[in-house]
Formats: structure tokens, C-alpha cells, sequence
């Protein structure tokens, strides 16, 4: 069977840029491997939801990948210690974290502890303990970053953060979100656990060593975002394709791992406009010859957008863009399929996601294709696969397969 | 923030005709300013409710506004009465009607009692009446119209017409058309009104003086289209946008009275092809110094089709199309987002609605633009927006000012 490639750029779409002469990043962008790859192949606009909604990446992944996040989404916590390669169980509350640093009135005075070199120490400090019957895990992740997970009964993920999400503030306290005893419990136990974090890390040895340098300690964690961890039937299950990842950032990662992606690391995947390119891309081919589905990821697109930087978010295309080269051989000799997207638009002058549509193209075996030979947000506007829904995505890749479930008969 | 100038010409869309060299009269007409808008802009094909669905003008702008009219549409007694500035509170039971003659065997014979210049003396009558302890309130319309509304408990939207909708026969009863008690009590309560109106009207003075000068008498109140006023969430609630309406018809500053907009008057808005449209513009211009949107609608497309007239169709097109001229400049330079369409196709061969598609443009600020550079029911069959449902329209354009909730993270 044609193994399918299946590359998001993520925020690829966005608005006409007068310092681009009124073009796009991508139509702004020099990219004959993404332009090939249109010309032999079919186009089309994308809504990762659905018309009119303004997507988050984590929901417009899943969309993508075939999963409805209405029923699957589970709040960014999960996703996130998935990432850094917690292994979650259905229940499972979620959060993740920074330490940082408090002053003695329990003021914020730096979230990310001087971005210290590493979680480690300190997580493991916390994994295993129980509180009021619940089992703490944690699990490190990039310098100040950690997750937990909280595992047992009774417990909720509608409480809010006690990351102040500001320097200079007060670290809050976790608070039930609605009036269940759950919620109150859960909170509870996130509080007891951030003040037992605080004894344990104020006197760790590393911190000593911080302080001797003057350096910012790691007295305090700062946890957000919790959710909990469904019951999710994996992707090989739901839509029989072994599959593997390849991405920097934590988030794809993590929702990868979730659905049941074997998640692969490549050094120089650093989730960044340096991020190296040509090493995933390569890592991905190697993939397909024992995956059926491989899920490649470039963040920059998004961030660079989010910061304001069009151009730089063209550039960025184009070095992906060259790194992409080897696939047009492969897709041309139908040896493959090839789907490139984005999650969602990225506005570079609003500096933020809108509900944009997002170009889409596929390419290879199985594909009709269109008369547009350019990849872009205007050009795609003409192509064969007209304006589609995220979630029917999937489904088209293993039509070309030849492997959609029959209706009827 | 950037307006949003949201322009709805009744029944715009047409079908091919003979006389117009089987062109649509849209596509027929010179329209340089709506031409130049859709060539600066992005167009496409509007289904107002979905395709397959064959809309009244009263739906057709509930969707088009955003609100689902499954939950939203309430019958046109509401729409009509609160276009006439009849202050509605959620469960009133709403009726139009006019007043009519009936000769002395209750034989309608004149249903707008010879288009008597004003119904305001007869509508003072009734109001304030209490008939079974519901109150009746009455508000004159132009001319013959008159709304009603009645307030007070156990009534029900359900009981057909007094009105016979035709001359020469007789006034009928109201009947409930379902099996309630509160379908026949208000039906009883309808048919008490009617025979109270009579004996008031039969005595009225200027009845006599209309006897005397042998013109019709105003004498009967010639009910129809009983619907209950919602509680419909307010327009600038539910999107955040402070909005006023600029129109001739009574049905569609009802429609924008029952979402709370601010109806503003124009004198010469007819709501007929002869209407002022360069007044109207210019209303809507000056409002969109204080609100965030405003909705302006032009009439006659509809009820010049409906009267088989497509040429006069176009030369109405031709007419609106010179008034909307200031509006080119303040598009290219992005200053606002202007969106037009109509709220259904208007066969003038059929002299009918039909579900037929209804093209539309979206110029301005944050447009993507596309090829398209004519607007017409042809020409915006290739363009960037594709065929779009009524209601994803209202987030579209919240969308391009950047405002649209996010969904996930």
C-alpha cells in the first residue's frame, strides 16, 4: 500500500501583506517543491472545524487527524505531559507547569527560574508522592518546563491555574471551576501539592548552589491548564494505519502520543525557525517505509506569524520548502501520498489565529488533480477539492488508498 | 475597529432572461461600483439558509443575521409589528392587518378600505382594550396597516386569519389550528376584537365623512399572521456589535427592532424602486461613525421581480449601484468591510422566490481577495468563498476584524 505523508505547517495561512505586495507568506514564497507538488497534484481550502470557527492548535489537530474535538478534546493539560512523555491513563488530570520563583510573600518574581537547565531533579522529587489518596506523577520536560498528572478517584479538571500567567504577581491559588465536590477536592489536593513542591524545592541543594550564584531558584510550581485524559480509541484502531510523528514542539507531539503515534525525536527538531528541516524530512521518508502514515509537523509557520514577522514567515517556507524536494520524485512516480496543510490561519498583521480557510494540497497515488499548479491561499481557492472540513481529511487519504469502508452495497 | 457596511438587496438573484440577452438582471446591469467592489474583494455563492431550501425574505435575513431561524423565526405578526414600532415583549401574540370595508352580509369588499391615508385614529380605538382580561395594543402602519399585539396569559401564536386575502368574500373566523386551549381562547379573544373594532369603527366620525364623500369605509380590521414574540438574545450580545439599520420596508426594520438594533428613518425610503438610495447611503455612511455595523436594505429587486418586470430589475440594480459610489474608495483603502448579497433569488420569470444561489461580495478590510472581478450570479461561481450557508456569514465578517472566540488553545 502508499504510505501517507501527512504534513502540517502550522498557521500556514494568512492575509494579504502589503509589505509582500498584497501577497501571502506562502503565495510570497519561492517554493517550486510545494508548487510541484500542487501542479501534479489536487488543491483545495480548508476549515479545520468548520466554517466560522477560529481554531486553537490543539483542536484543529484533531480535527485534522480525523477526531472530533467535541468529543475528544480534553484541555491542553494532557496533551502537554503527553508531549514530554508521560504515560497517561484514562482519568488522568493533567497539568502542566513551569517552576519558578517566589519571593518570601509568595510573589512571582520570575516564571521560569532563570529558564533553569533542567526540570529533573526537582520532578522527581514529587513523582510518586500521594496526597489525600491521590498519586502524583511527573514528568520533566525542555529547562523550567514539567507536567503532572494526578491519578484516582474523585477528581475533576475544572480548576483554575496557579500560574498568576504574570511576573510580578501573586502565585493564585487552584479553585473548583463549577460546584461539584470534585472540583473542590481536586483543587485542594493541586494546593497541597504546590505548598509540599515549595518545603521540598526551598531547601534542595540545587538551590543552594542557585542561590550561592545568585541565580534564580526553582521554589515554586506554577501549574495551569488542567484536563483530563479520555478514552481515546487509537488512530492504527480507528483508521487502521500504523502510525508514526515527527515534530518539535510539545504539543504535536503529545497529541500524537495520545492518539497512539509512535513519536520519533530527531535532534534539531527544536519546534523553531532553526529547527532543522531537512533532518525531519528525511527522518519521515525513513518512516515510511514501515509506517502507513506519518505525521510531520513544522511549528514556525505559527510563531513566526504570532510574533508579527511575515516576512521572516516566508523564509521560513522556503527553507522548509527545500527540504521538501525529495518528495516530488516520489509523488510523481505515485509512490506515495503527500498532504500538505496548515491547523489554521495565522495572521501576521493581527498577530494572531483567524478562521481564515488554510491551503490545502495532495499529491500522488490516487490523486485526480486540478488545473492550479501554484500552492497558496488564492490559487487553492480554484482547486478541485473546493472548501472541506478538517475532519473528512483522513477519510479522503484512505479513499485514495482504496480503503474507505464501503456503504451500502 | 473596522465597520462592517452589511448591504442586503431583496430577491437579488435572478435566472437567465430572454430579454436581457439570457444574462441574470444583475449581470446585465452597469454596476461599476459593485463590480470594482467584488474585483478589491472576495465573492462567492450564498445559500441563506441551505441549499434545497426555498426561503421567505423574513428567514432568509433571520440566517443572514446569524440567528437560526428553526429557533428564531416566530411568524411575520412580530417582524411586521415591531416594524411598525410596536414595542413587543417576549410572549405577546403579534398580528398584522389592515383596515378593510365589509357591506353589511360581512363581505369584504375593499381590503385596504381605499388605501385610507392613515389608520392611526382607528388604532387608538382598540388600545389599551382589555377582552377577557388580554390587552390589546395597537399600532398603525402606513396607510391601511395596522399591528396589533396581545399581552396576558394562556395565548397561543396557532389560529388562523380573519383576513380572507381576497376582495368580494366573506370575513372569516378566527379558528385555532390546533387542539389547545390556548389556541381556541385566543382565537375567541381574535374574533371579540374584530366584532368590537366594527361596532367602534362602524360609528367613527370620520366614517361618516368618508360616507359622505362615497369613499370606502374603514370598518372592519382585516387580521393575519398571528406569531408569538420571542426572547430573542440581542444582535449586539450575541456578536458584540453596536448595530443600526437603514431601510424602506417595514418587515425588515421589524426584523432589526426584534434584535435590538437601532432603526434609523430616512425620508424617501419608499421601500420601492423609487426610493432615495443616495439617502439611504448616506445614512448608513454617517452610522457607521458610531456603530460597528449597519445593516442596509434595498426592496424593490424583490417586488420587481415578483411583478415579472426584470428590466426594471436591473435599472433599479443600476440606480443603487450609483449611490453606493463612496463606498469603492473607503474599501481599497480597507477602512471598513462592506458584505453584499440578497437574502434569496427572486425569479422575475416566475415572479417568485426561488432557492436558486444569490451571489455575494465581501470587500475591505482583511479580504483575501480572489479572480473574480464582475458580480454576478455567473462570475461568483468561481469565487474564493464558494458556496457558503446564510448563517456562517455573520462570523465571517466578525472574523476579518479579528474578533471571532477561539475554540481550544
Amino acid at each position: 500500500m502508499r504510505p501517507i505523508l501527512f504534513i502540517i505547517f502550522d498557521g500556514l495561512g494568512d492575509r494579504l501583506i502589503p509589505q509582500l505586495g498584497n501577497k501571502t507568506p506562502l503565495e510570497a514564497a519561492a517554493k517550486p517543491n510545494l508548487d510541484r507538488l500542487a501542479e501534479i497534484g489536487i488543491t483545495g481550502l480548508i476549515h479545520t472545524i468548520k466554517r466560522g470557527i477560529r481554531p486553537g492548535s490543539d483542536v484543529a489537530h484533531l480535527s485534522l487527524l480525523g477526531y472530533d474535538p467535541k468529543h475528544n478534546y480534553m484541555g491542553r493539560g494532557p496533551f502537554e505531559a503527553a508531549g514530554y512523555g508521560l504515560d497517561l491513563e484514562a482519568g488522568d488530570i493533567a497539568l502542566r507547569g513551569n517552576l519558578g520563583t517566589v519571593n518570601s510573600e509568595n510573589i512571582v518574581i520570575d516564571r521560569r527560574a532563570g529558564r533553569i537547565d533542567s526540570s529533573a531533579p526537582f520532578a522527581k522529587l514529587l513523582n510518586g508522592l500521594v496526597i489525600d489518596g491521590v498519586t502524583v506523577i511527573t514528568q520533566a520536560g525542555l529547562n523550567h518546563r514539567i507536567a503532572i498528572a494526578l491519578r484516582g478517584e474523585r477528581l475533576s479538571p475544572h480548576i483554575s491555574d496557579v500560574d498568576p500567567h504574570l511576573a510580578d504577581h501573586p502565585l493564585l491559588l487552584a479553585a473548583p471551576l463549577d460546584a461539584s465536590k470534585e472540583a473542590a477536592f481536586t483543587a485542594s489536593v493541586v494546593n497541597k501539592l504546590v505548598a509540599k513542591a515549595h518545603s521540598l524545592f526551598e531547601s534542595h541543594s540545587l538551590n543552594k548552589e542557585r542561590r550561592s550564584k545568585n541565580l534564580p531558584v526553582a521554589n515554586v510550581l506554577l501549574l495551569r491548564g488542567a484536563g483530563e485524559m479520555k478514552d481515546i480509541k487509537p488512530f492504527h484502531e480507528v483508521y487502521t494505519l500504523k502510525a508514526a510523528c515527527v515534530a518539535g514542539g510539545g504539543l504535536y507531539k503529545g497529541i500524537a502520543r495520545v492518539l497512539g503515534m509512535d513519536v520519533y525525536e530527531v535532534s534539531g527538531a527544536t519546534g523553531k525557525a532553526n529547527t532543522d528541516a531537512v533532518g525531519k524530512v528525511n527522518k519521515a521518508l525513513e518512516l515510511l517505509q514501515k509506517y502507513d502514515f506519518v505525521f510531520l509537523h513544522f511549528k514556525a509557520t505559527d510563531s513566526l506569524a504570532e510574533d508579527g514577522k511575515p516576512l521572516e514567515k516566508r523564509d521560513y517556507i522556503e527553507k522548509v520548502d527545500k527540504a521538501l524536494a525529495p518528495l516530488v520524485p516520489l509523488a510523481q512516480k505515485r509512490e506515495m501520498i503527500v498532504s500538505v496543510t496548515g491547523d489554521h490561519t495565522t495572521a501576521s498583521d493581527l498577530k494572531v489565529h483567524t478562521a481564515d480557510e488554510v491551503p490545502i494540497l495532495i499529491s500522488g497515488y490516487g490523486v485526480r488533480t486540478d488545473y492550479v499548479n501554484s500552492f497558496g491561499e488564492r490559487p487553492c481557492q480554484e482547486g478541485g477539492l473546493g472548501h472541506m472540513e478538517g475532519r473528512n481529511l483522513i477519510d479522503y487519504l484512505l479513499n485514495l488508498r482504496g480503503e474507505l469502508a464501503l456503504y451500502g452495497n
